[in-house]
C-alpha cells in the first residue's frame, strides 16, 4: 500500500468520526493544552486518535508530529498531522474545517512527498504526491491565469485570503495598504483548507504574516498548493522552507507567481 | 397567501436558477453597472429575474428596491432585494453566498416585517416575520448566552466577523486593537448570510464600519438577527435604523447585547 493511500484512509476515518461532533457543544469540551500550546478540544482528540489508530492498523510507524500529541518518535519519515484544522469553526458549526495530513521523507517542509486534506463538511478530498500534481476528488488541479485573463487587471479584483486573527497592530498596519486596495478580502478560518481553495484558483493570494502558523497547519497545503502550480514565499520573497518542528512559527504568502505578488504591492 | 410565503417561493426559485451557475466562469460575465453601482454579473441578473418573475406570478406588486434593477415603483410596501449576496464568492465557487429578500411596510429599515434568506450552497432557509421570531429550516433561532456560559470570558475567545474588504487605512487602524485581541476573526464575504450565522450564535459579533453596506444587503438579515435576539447598533451605539434608499451607505455592529460590545471594547 502506498503512503498516500494510508493518508487517505486516515482522513476518511477522521471524516467519519467527526460527523456527529461538528457544531455540537460537546465537541468543544477541552482537555488541557496540546503539544502545540492550544487548548485541545474533544473533536481534536477524537480526530488525532482516528489517525493514530489507522496508521497503527496499517503498521505504518513514522515519527508523528501532531498538534495535540506532540512528537512521537518512530521509524523512517515524518507524518505531520493537523487532525482538525479550523477547530473553532468545527466546534461552532461554521462549515469550513478540514483534516490535514502530510508525509515527509526528511525533517523539512520541502521534503513533504505526500499530502491529503479532507474538507470535514463537504467531504471533498484534496491530494498530492510530489511531482505528480494535485487533485480534488480525483480531478487535476491547475492554478491557471484564468483570473487574469477574465479581467482581473488590478489588485481591487483579486480575492485575497488574509489571516488576521490576533494579528499585532504593527502587522495589521503593514497590511492595511493591501487590505484597503482589495475589494475582496477573505478570512475563512482554516489555513490548510484555504490553501486548497488557493490551489483551486478560488482565492488568488493567501497571506499570513503573523508568524504564528505551525508546520502542522501548513505541511499538506504546502505540497497541494505547489503541485497545483502555486508558489509559497516567505516574507522576504524567497521560496518558503522550514524545519518540521512544532516550535517553528511561520509567515508566508501563497501566490500563482511573482507577478501576483507585484500586483499586490503596486500603488 | 402570506407575504413571507411569496418571499420563500422567490428565494426557492433563485436557489434553483443559480444551481448551475455557481462557480462557473460564465456566471461572472458582466453586463454593465447595476443601480447600486457595482458591475452586474450574469448570476445577479438571473437571480433578480427569478425574483421579479415570481412576485409577478403571485400578483404581488410592491415597490421593489434591488441591487441591480434599482427602484421600481409599485403599490404598497417595499420589497428589498439582494438576489445574490456574496456574488464574488458565488462566481468563484467559494461556498458562501445567499439570496436575501425583505418586505417593509414603510420606507425604513425598522419597518421590515418579513425576511427570507436562502443559503445558495446548502439550501438552508432562514426566515422571520416581525414579533414572530426567526427560524432556520423551521427550527427556532435564539441567540443565547451559551458562549459566555461555555467559557467565553474575554474577547480573545469570541468569534468576530469583520468586513474589511476595501476598508480605509483609517478604519482598519480604528479596528486594529479589536482585531489584535480577538483570536477568531472571520470574513466570509456575504453580509446577509453572516448575519444569519450571527443569529445562529456561530459568530458572536459582526462588525462593518466601512460605511459601504447598502440596505439591500442588510434589510433581511436585520430582521432575522433581531428576531433571534440580537441587536444591531450604529457606530454611535444607538439602535440602527435607516431609510430604505439605495443611496444610503451604512455602518453597523451586530451583538447579543451591550455587554458583548463592552467585552469588545475592554482593554
Amino acid at each position: 500500500m502506498q503512503i498516500i493511500d494510508i493518508l487517505k484512509a486516515a482522513t476518511s476515518e477522521v471524516f467519519k468520526e467527526t460527523r456527529n461532533l461538528i457544531g455540537r457543544p460537546e465537541s468543544a469540551v477541552t482537555f488541557g493544552r496540546g503539544a502545540g500550546g492550544d487548548l485541545s478540544s474533544k473533536i481534536d482528540l477524537v480526530a488525532e486518535n482516528a489517525v493514530l489508530n489507522t496508521i497503527e492498523k496499517f503498521g505504518f510507524r513514522p515519527t508523528v508530529i501532531g498538534e495535540e500529541c506532540g512528537t512521537i518518535k518512530g521509524g523512517d519519515g515524518y507524518l505531520v498531522m493537523d487532525a482538525v484544522d479550523g477547530t473553532t469553526n468545527a466546534t461552532r458549526g461554521i462549515p469550513f474545517s478540514c483534516c490535514s495530513l502530510a508525509y515527509a521523507t526528511h525533517c523539512r517542509l520541502s521534503s513533504v512527498s505526500d499530502a491529503v486534506i479532507v474538507d470535514l463538511n463537504s467531504g471533498d478530498v484534496y491530494e498530492s504526491s510530489v511531482n505528480m500534481g494535485a487533485s480534488m476528488n480525483g480531478l487535476r488541479l491547475k492554478i491557471d491565469d484564468n483570473n487574469i485573463r477574465r479581467g482581473v487587471k488590478d489588485q481591487s479584483e483579486l480575492v485575497v485570503g488574509v489571516n488576521i486573527s490576533g494579528i499585532s497592530s504593527d502587522d495589521i498596519e503593514r497590511l492595511s495598504r493591501i487590505i484597503s486596495k482589495c475589494l475582496h478580502i477573505r478570512h475563512l478560518g482554516a489555513n490548510a483548507l484555504e490553501l486548497c481553495f488557493f490551489a483551486r484558483g478560488l482565492i488568488d493570494l493567501y497571506i499570513d504574516l503573523r508568524g504564528k502558523i505551525r508546520v502542522t497547519d501548513l505541511a499538506a497545503g504546502y505540497l497541494i498548493a505547489k503541485e497545483a502550480g502555486g508558489i509559497l514565499f516567505n516574507p522576504q520573497g524567497e521560496y518558503l522552507d522550514s524545519d518540521l518542528s512544532l516550535h517553528n512559527r511561520i509567515s508566508f504568502i501563497a501566490a500563482k507567481n511573482r507577478e501576483f505578488l507585484e500586483l499586490l504591492q503596486a500603488k
